[in-house]
């Protein structure tokens, strides 16, 4: 391993944006990711084709830092693909960030890619073990020497192969000079929505992406589908074995924007559905209902509606926040929190209250929260949460702590309630989550993180699985 | 007048914070101007006393483009002042940046200024005529000279005497090498509240930077007031005709978070009244309360819960935008609103909306808005707003345009309401505006740009009043 | 005083360059500015007309890093003044780079300065105890006072008026939207040229950037003349008494640059003769002259040439060393000077060695270089002077150590020589200087610096003189 | 290939510098690189190791740009390598700056590389071929390739296998956590040099790097060897067939700094000899000589010496010139000259002058040159280069433009003396540059840019030859 900070993982949890056709290609990527941005800060990048060679331009920070007129100027062609990448304290490393761009015996090829492939490491070691060398400690590299050594002729046949060979979870976006491939995985874990914009066709992480743009939403790649995208059309092909879908169902409660559609639903209203069911299963003696803005905005205006209880807007949050903030030495108490949310105590004074927030991870910043809204003054401090206990961590491309670390892994609810400090604490079910999906059995979806229960990959020799990661907190 | 760009105007829309008698003072006012920097986006600046000296770092962006561990450094002491500066596309000047730091025949200071002078370049024409060289083309600068210019052996006299020549709005920071001095224009436009923490002094222009630093709210600088804080203690003065008070009620409809308490009301309390008022002056016969965020969710948590109608998340804001964002090319429709603002069809698609907005300026956004939320499948579109028509620009500190771009000076309600695209527009009365900030006769307030009455300054001469700049829209 | 760092003090030492008439105003004055880099480091700043307003353009740095395509483009106009000022490490205020822009009752007005005024401090408190306040610490911001506060009517005089105050050094320029003004104090202090390019007029610090733009030389500014140059042409201006001239002799010795023409004399032949002087009256038994280059280069040339010794190589210096660089934290002997020079040990093995420099301040430099020198293995080091012992500071514009620093204002020349470690020290005296320069009495210099003789300004009151600064070693 | 930019090329033209054993390693490479700053401009880069993991460190710009306090102390451990690389206007790119750091079967390890290898791109596309990924445009990277492919056991035998494919010129420094390995190509093409610090071992293109650090030279690395730097000692190996030696006789000319030993002479001593043997073989009835400063000072020194002309220092070179000079859209004559040299008319005003400049290339610098000297008032300019004329182009390193556009390459001497508007021209002789250098068959030196007689690299075949590249002018 390439020892170059302290991180020594594979990890991803990213956005994905492309464009063919369209005379302003890599303009219209910067726009997408713009609308990805929530998906990834740590950094941004786009290729472009003019038909002949590529051209790259990335780097650390916001889509807004990384491009200006020049940079854009600098990507020439009529397509162009591009990435916003998680940030993960600590081990923001440029050469990580993608597209990464290569020449092999095929010519030059680049890629995007949302999602963790689960046999990387075994892959990489292989690959190694055969003579590669690796520049980055990205799971995608893994990808592009598979591409490599495939012997097949013709692109979509040397994509297919090199697939065939990952297990996990890849929402991929491929650009050579005449083409654009776009891949996902055959469990479909991350989600990938085709868009047309007149005679160009559009490929996004999220749906959110195509508004923007003013792009038309034309329906998801389907799991193991590969779509090759050419001056000749759109070519579609299925080449790897079916397998039953492992939609992450955690796009819905907490990572997508609520004016996507993903995996078929619009997640604002999955959200509403959740906050429902949520105040079903878990009622509470309260007089108002309080958001953890913006994650639990959904579920609480949900919650709110079938309570009965007044929605209050007593959490408010700092947008202004960048990546570098300063700490002060001297203790202010819940400062980690404060910078971010302050409470209206003219709101919260004397009232039970109801909190909303999509997930408790180690428990910690909803300890702050909790303690900062009882300093404004509630009475009462009942937690909802909007998904189930979180017990297991994620292999599929999101960022999640150690099981360890994950508190409702190691305690009961009613310890995790002791130890955040609320009068009580309720979580959703499994099967409400499942019916807010619209999957009432859960047969779609990868809800591993929840039930523990994690896909079996069809017809595959199950590889090591990925350290796993520490989730956002 | 110094041409250094397209701009030839004093304005101002800022934000200030000050801090004495803390072994961390410049880290504080840093963390002060976070919770602020929603009143400015242009520069930040802090100026640092030791007890001997002043030291200052400024620069041009938000707190955390311009602050780094090693300028924070650069501050040491125990008394500070800072500041964030208002965003007006094209004339950032970093000469501009405040605080402004000086020399003079007392020896140096610093001063940073929330609000605009009505007589600024009258008294710059005269400081002009005598002498005086002018090195920005900030107002404040003018209060420099005055104090500099001052016969008065006493610091508190000399900025007495000084702010006795200058009319208009200021919320304003002094910092000496031995003290800190605050002082609040007669008429308190602008506001300005003192904090304690522990034996420090706290100063802040909103009381949501008071939570931050966990400092305890003490109450509002009286109109005005000059307070003098030093090691010997804090000293009250009221050198000035006592006079009506002209709170900027603008201040509750938009301009402060939330979270804070402004001339004595919480903001949110306020404009959840504004809402409900709205909703009893002006109901419609609609489905759904949808809020243009962030400004509008006050007023629209309001309007629902008075009118019973559903509140709902339609419009979803991407809080990534930064400063300098590249337009495409290619007309993307509605694509300046489309950037920051995003439909949720699943939640619009049929439904009759009541959209909910703080105010309509121009009308060219909120034409936008509508046209988004009409393609994104509504079946009627109600607009409602939380305060009266704009008819009169501000002279007193908020950046405004001219009266003949108001379109609420120009047109009727009706022919606002076509020209945006609703199929009704209703505003707040100034009454029920009056009632929700409780000041039932509008004695208490500066409501010019709703009523078209200006303040008139006691004991004064009106001096040629300061040609107004064109408002955020 | 503004306590901005830790340097309390008027400092300059600056080239200046200005156009007047050409249509690539400000990009002549970039050039200008690139062949005076030599006399300043620490920033450089152009303003621009374009007949009716002032642009600016300024920053800290080489010219090569606050100038790009951009910023030059800011810049409109036919006309344009321009400065670089002197590095002096730990106080490189942002506020001091120049030229400096400001408003007044007179319009808009900029200012460039080359030198020192001995009255500031003076004039400074008088201004302030009138009521003007200052933003830098500059001695330059005092001319603009003076000026913005003449009653004259016309530029020109309200100019005259303004220097009429003034005791010191300076040579300057002035930019209006109308007019460009040049001015050189009576004394004559430092150099400032007349140049022609076509029909457009062009002044500048030294000739060589003259050569740099194809400018033809006419002539110097005179002593104690004021330049009018205007659309109307130009209008030439003796307003103050006649004095006797004090050029800087330090010029010839070491600042300006070999292809300059200085006070008359091109300065590479000054110092042959200097070398040639020097070895008459110094000589040394040793095989080969060595300089220190590269400001050891002209007089040992004309050593070599007068001693027949041969002249070597023999210590090649490194042009890459930027601003900032890191020192070990382990002790490399001679370290601070290792960093700049390396001594060619095959030149110098087993070589008696006359070792040339222009001066020697402190003496810790000259200690290192002979240390270095015999690690490379000369048998025996002599070293020799081109200029008398340096016993005074200067008050005029170059920045020079406390005479309690200046090692020949101390100590014998024996002991200077044991100090550093040499066989033996010679200097030039006082008369070859005079010789060398031109001015067989000294009457047209000023060389304080090595005489202690200070000019006498005639019919003025002595004002109090500036303290002094550390001089470059 | 990767189409990132114009430059389809492999080039290379740089400077390596290694420390293992030190406290302070990354900090001396810091310092050895700022000694090497002259083999490159384009990028710096530093990898350390603290015996576990590499850490690393580059950017595009010089050693001062690139590396700063954090920077440095991102660099733990006792072993580290660094690398300067040549600036080629308009292929900056990022992705070519060394070190390289990979990871592969046997680990971590980075790689620094000086020279250029001739069969780069058919190994390159033999590894594509089987299956190998490119991220660069770098010929160095086909090495690591080798390297990770090799199925040796043991590092060195690792490295002699990768090294025992590759053709051309390479001295390179490789680092892994636990060692530091030198390689010389067996026909020693480049310098490398290997020194001693206390315990410490250093390696270094140049001699004068290690002065800087107060090192000891030991020895040059010899042609073919490999040398392996541990915690257990120093190995040394040659495993290939040994060969004749074929050093770049144009470091002696022109590349290394006249204070390094290189390839066991001292290169300004042979400067000196150069241009005795110039004086001899072309002398010149003329006035005085006059170097292009700096690369023809050495040369002119021991041309007037033997000539017995007197050395003038007739040409004023500018050092601040910086990367992005921005040219003037107006025409001034001899531009592009003028920015770097300016004449000094008083010395060279009537006088015939021998002009002494090390090569030509193209000649339209020379050219310029000429014309200027006689612009400042030469009678005659007789042109004499301190090397014979070069009519081939470097496939080993040095980057060269194409042989069309090599004057000498097309022209006679004579033709060439017109073009550049000389009254004579003259060239040293291949067999005096050979005595200068110490060889006097030119046995022991590649002089294929002067004789066209390309080195035949013993036992191998020879491959497709790399097209050359444009050379510095």
């Amino acid at each position: 391993m390439i020892p170059r900070s302290s991180s020594d993982r594979f990890h991803d949890h990213c956005g994905v944006f492309g464009v063919f056709g369209h005379a302003e290609a890599a303009h219209l990527v910067y726009l997408g990711l713009y609308a990805l941005q929530h998906r990834g800060q740590e950094s941004a990048g786009i290729v472009s084709s003019d038909g002949a060679r590529l051209s790259i331009e990335k780097g650390m920070g916001l889509v807004n830092d990384v491009f200006d007129e020049a940079r854009l100027a600098a990507l020439p062609g009529t397509a162009a693909i591009g990435h916003v990448r998680y940030s993960t304290v600590g081990s923001s490393l440029s050469v990580n960030a993608q597209p990464l761009l290569i020449d092999c015996h095929r010519g030059s090829i680049a890629l995007c890619h949302n999602g963790n492939l689960v046999n990387a490491n075994a892959l990489r070691r292989d690959l190694e073990s055969h003579g590669s060398i690796f520049q980055s400690s990205s799971d995608t590299e893994v990808i592009l020497h598979l591409y490599a050594r495939s012997q097949h002729r013709r692109l979509e046949e040397a994509v297919a192969a090199s697939l065939s060979d990952v297990m996990g979870a890849f929402s991929l976006l491929f650009l050579t000079p005449e083409k654009m491939v776009a891949a996902r995985d055959p469990s479909g874990f991350r989600p990938l929505s085709i868009g047309r914009l007149g005679e160009s066709v559009i490929l996004s992480s999220e749906t959110c992406a195509l508004d923007l743009i003013g792009a038309e939403f034309v329906r998801d790649v389907e799991p193991g589908e590969i779509l090759v995208v050419s001056a000749d059309g759109t070519l579609s092909l299925h080449p790897f074995p079916q397998q039953r879908p492992s939609h992450c169902v955690f796009e819905h409660v907490y990572f997508a924007r609520p004016d996507s559609v993903v995996f078929g639903n619009n997640v604002l209203e999955t959200r509403l559905r959740l906050g429902r069911l949520l105040a079903r299963e878990a009622p509470a003696a309260a007089d108002i209902v309080v958001p953890v803005p913006d994650s639990g905005i959904g579920a609480a205006l949900g919650y709110a509606e079938e309570s009965g209880l007044p929605f209050v807007w007593g959490l408010i949050r700092n947008h202004y926040i960048g990546r570098t903030f300063i700490e002060p030495k001297q203790s202010i108490r819940s400062f980690g929190v404060k910078i971010k949310l302050n409470p209206v105590r003219a709101a919260l004074k004397g009232k039970s209250v109801v909190l909303i927030d999509d997930s408790i991870v180690r428990g910690t910043t909803s300890k702050k929260i909790v303690a900062m809204v009882r300093a404004a003054g509630a009475r009462e401090v009942h937690m909802r949460i909007s998904s189930p206990p979180t017990i297991g961590p994620c292999y599929y491309g999101i960022d999640t702590p150690l099981q360890s670390e994950l508190i409702a892994a190691n305690q009961t609810v009613e310890e995790i309630g002791r130890f955040i400090g609320v009068n009580s604490l309720g979580y959703v079910s499994l099967d409400a989550l499942f019916s807010a999906v619209g999957d009432p059995r859960g047969a779609l979806h990868c809800h591993a993180c929840f039930s523990g229960r994690y896909p079996v990959e069809a017809g595959r020799n199950e590889g090591p699985l990925i350290p796993f990661e520490k989730q956002r907190d």
